[in-house]
């Protein structure tokens, strides 16, 4: 049963149906209320967890993210994941329907809608070492190359499970959160949390390309789920065949804590600032000219005889013509974790990039951007994983269990 | 000239007023844009910055929150204050109104209206000393009594200024902090920070109170605008004499990182957590009967002969009735930092309290709480400050100008 359909019949049951002292054993969410009020607005929206794909992937980045990682806890195997991923499974699809599930007595998302919930699973590489199930270890989980221009914290990185929340609301999103970590027990012990934000909808007059924390609109050129070849750049293909073959429909994350220094940022003029992006700041159009939405036209030149374009702008050094079509849906949360020990700020983004291949999105742009991107100066990537997301799952089946079970 | 207006003649200038290739060092709010549409939801909501009180305070806690502490610089006096807070508060007015300050070209609240932003600037007891103004601090700037379930940690508690940032899009928030930052250059060095956040408007089906991370509907009781005896117990009175005069106006505000053992509590059954508090944890109604908003009957028998309220739970605790008319206003924020090295949340509230004179408000209070309260031991008090927050100020005036002037 819903939790808004039963305020409906609570109200229509009438305010006077108040129990007094005490509630005999009643859970939280049997329990009486009075307000019968529908849903509208930013709370009411739904993104559905069954599906082909999984949720919180080519969908809008919510308001709020939580990114967690887990280490399965010694002794337990595969079993114990295949039972996890089940309750985390159901646990994920009832929340995003609005409803209680059983025995939940947290109450903290209590009033609100699913506010767009997503929860996204994901398995790491040593996932598979952990539970006997490395022959099928998709070999797209190779480590990443390391780039030159990274300075990594492993105990920030990667991990066995990957768990990724969203919600319009902060707190739908930490009780999603609160509840995954509760079902865990003792089958998994947390690795790492990272906690981002986007925009409120509503906040703009209409919905918008997001912008960063370094005031850039970011995100133009992402694919679109309408584009014709979307499906095949970001999802592993339906027929996939081999020891992988359990990741049909799914995707690969790719995940970085990017630090901004903002403070040497901010510092740079805007046209200086400008330049390092290769697009306009105020509106996110490309110096070669135009709108936002505009192609960027690599070898136009300016008044001034130049490129509009530097040589080393981000969105030259980063577009799919430079990098062989190499194409990546990135769906990134800004985040903000107060101060350093020098004062800077502890804030940038925390990007997650969405690919069928890493190999073929991220990898490549990301080796083009070590040697050449004029914006890597302004930049740390502090820490990094990778992760194999399944497809999704239909109604009474998990996340992963072709994998688990197959 | 406010962003959106700037953004309403753009558009009348048309769609083909777009510059290429380079603004020509024109800075980012003056920048052609080609976005006439209204604002209107969450974006348009503004709070005035100028009045008889600040903003950020009788005001409903916004959907992020930024709390920060500054010390003065060495050698930064109380001139080197007073520039400050003049150039602070003007900041703050214009970002309040939705316009972007004068060489501001960080752009990360450009697309965005006000979304409700307030900034709030007060005092703590260490700026008098550093300021030659001792003879002026208020006697309410006591230090706080120790309490026995308090672990402080110092280097998280008082400073010598303090700002509050209240928005409902985390972009306006976090561009607010940065600008604040910015404008402060070497004058101040930052202390402490932390960031909470409440419920997205529009997530419930109607405005309702906040509910913290234990679940729990929070803040029923909390004084109303509309109390005859609101402006009496929340702000020092308009005509107060001698040498804390320039509070005229003002209020003190209690701040307390208050971790809650997340773990205990939600093992805890619901019964047992409802007797702690003595409300219902569903719809915050009190166990003596009726809804959120009905009285506490703290005499009530239940069916069962015992008292309805039991005797250590905390709204019996808390209660003004209890307190001798102790009242604050309760406008807090709930925080999540990840997890602590135990594997536990590190989460909790950020408590903010208001009051005309803490004697009369948070320290009687509080000091029951530390003796007979239930819910104590599910809390840790991890951090604390007591600020003096001035009075409103008039356009043209800045915060705090009757003490760095008078």
């Amino acid at each position: 049963m819903s939790r808004r359909r039963l305020l409906g019949t609570a109200g229509a049951v009438g305010a006077g149906g108040l129990v007094v002292g005490g509630l005999g054993g009643a859970s939280v969410a049997e329990a009486v209320r009075e307000d019968p009020d529908p849903l509208s607005g930013v709370g009411s929206a739904t993104v559905p967890f069954h599906g082909d794909h999984q949720a919180g992937i080519a969908d809008p980045a919510q308001a709020h993210g939580h990114l967690l990682a887990f280490d399965l806890a010694p002794g337990a195997d595969r079993k114990a994941a295949a039972a996890l991923l089940r309750r985390w499974s159901a646990t994920a699809a009832e929340l995003a329907e609005g409803r209680t599930p059983k025995g939940d007595d947290t109450g903290i998302a209590l009033d609100a809608g699913p506010s767009s919930l997503t929860v996204t699973f994901g398995f790491g590489r040593s996932f598979f070492d952990r539970t006997g199930l490395t022959d099928r270890r998709p070999a797209a989980l190779e480590p990443l190359p390391a780039f030159t221009q990274d300075a990594l914290d492993p105990k920030r990185g990667d991990g066995d499970l990957w768990v990724q929340i969203g919600a319009d609301d902060a707190l739908v999103a930490f009780h999603a959160l609160r509840l995954l970590r509760k079902q865990a027990g003792d089958a998994v012990r947390p690795r790492w949390e990272m906690s981002g934000f986007n925009r409120t909808p509503g906040a703009t007059p209409r919905p918008m390309t997001q912008r960063n924390l370094m005031g850039q609109v970011d995100g133009t050129n992402n694919p679109k789920p309408t584009d014709p070849d979307f499906e095949e750049k970001i999802f592993v293909p339906r027929d996939r065949k081999g020891p992988d073959a359990w990741m049909a429909g799914g995707s690969y994350a790719v995940v970085r804590r990017i630090r901004m220094l903002l403070d040497t940022w901010d510092n740079l003029p805007l046209e200086r600032q400008e330049r390092v992006i290769g697009r306009r700041k105020s509106d996110g159009a490309p110096l070669s000219g135009g709108g936002e939405t505009t192609p960027v036209d690599l070898e136009k030149i300016g008044p001034d005889g130049a490129l509009a374009i530097a040589g080393d702008a981000h969105v030259r050094v980063a577009a799919p013509s430079a990098n062989r079509g190499a194409t990546m849906l990135r769906r990134a949360f800004s985040y903000h974790d107060g101060f350093r020990d020098d004062g800077a700020p502890d804030a940038g983004l925390l990007f997650v990039a969405w690919q069928a291949d890493p190999m073929k999105g991220f990898v490549p742009v990301q080796r083009k951007l070590d040697r050449g991107d004029g914006l890597s100066r302004f930049l740390r990537h502090e820490a990094s994983g990778l992760f194999a997301v399944p497809g999704g799952c239909a109604e009474g089946e998990y996340v992963g269990q072709r994998l688990l079970e197959g």
